[in-house]
């Protein structure tokens, strides 16, 4: 990894300092969320280590890290879906970040073959939560 | 809690059914991203037990579990930042919940008191990162 991070400081440099220090949890990640940057529609819901943070900022595509498959992910590097990093945004406390992406291939995302995993909405029915595609 | 989630099911279930059965980690928790409904920016990254999912959907009002606090968290209760939820997604394998959300009282969501927890974009300058804050 050649984009090392430093150990976050006080409160005031995390929240307000011009220093990237992400605070990675027990687990050596932080949340990542990936937006379409054109459309604006929330795409996924993914994980980053330093490793996979480090790639996505040297080589302007999405990396993350697999929870399952316990690897790097460079996201599209087998279905053509690479997502092209145009913006990345860190919250308040440095421990989520969000990617503003353009997705080639075929433009999807999800592993069902959708554009994004968020496909179904979640609506009461008698009081019961039922989910919608939609 | 009146709204119980059954165990996750089959992955066909998970993926395609109308049933809600969160993917809850180790920790009890699945990751919420809340946006603003009207203009579709991305306010925080939050987390959300049981209990605060079901009391989200009872009210359609947004509550979270403060990990730092240790608490069930009615957002707003005390700013007045109260958080309408419009819409209710879940991703693919359900272990990701999108609110799409009006805010009430000054509109802000982030406790630096800015309206969004990401209020700074990562830039490379000379090959390292730095924080702007836009």
């Amino acid at each position: 990894m050649s984009i090392p991070f430093p150990p976050p400081g006080s409160k005031i440099e995390l929240e307000e300092g011009s220093t990237l220090s992400p605070r990675f949890g027990a687990d050596g990640l932080v949340t990542c969320i990936t937006m379409d940057a054109a459309t604006g529609e929330i795409l996924m819901v993914a994980h980053m280590n330093a490793e996979a943070l480090a790639k996505t900022l040297e080589t302007s595509e999405a990396w993350y890290w697999s929870r399952s498959r316990g690897e790097l992910w460079h996201k599209g590097a087998t279905s053509g879906q690479v997502q092209t990093v145009l913006e990345l945004r860190v919250d308040c406390d440095q421990d989520a970040v969000l990617l503003k992406v353009r997705v080639a291939g075929n433009g999807g995302c999800c592993h069902t073959g959708r554009r994004s995993c968020f496909y179904r909405k979640v609506e009461l029915s008698n009081g019961e939560p039922r989910l919608i595609i939609d």
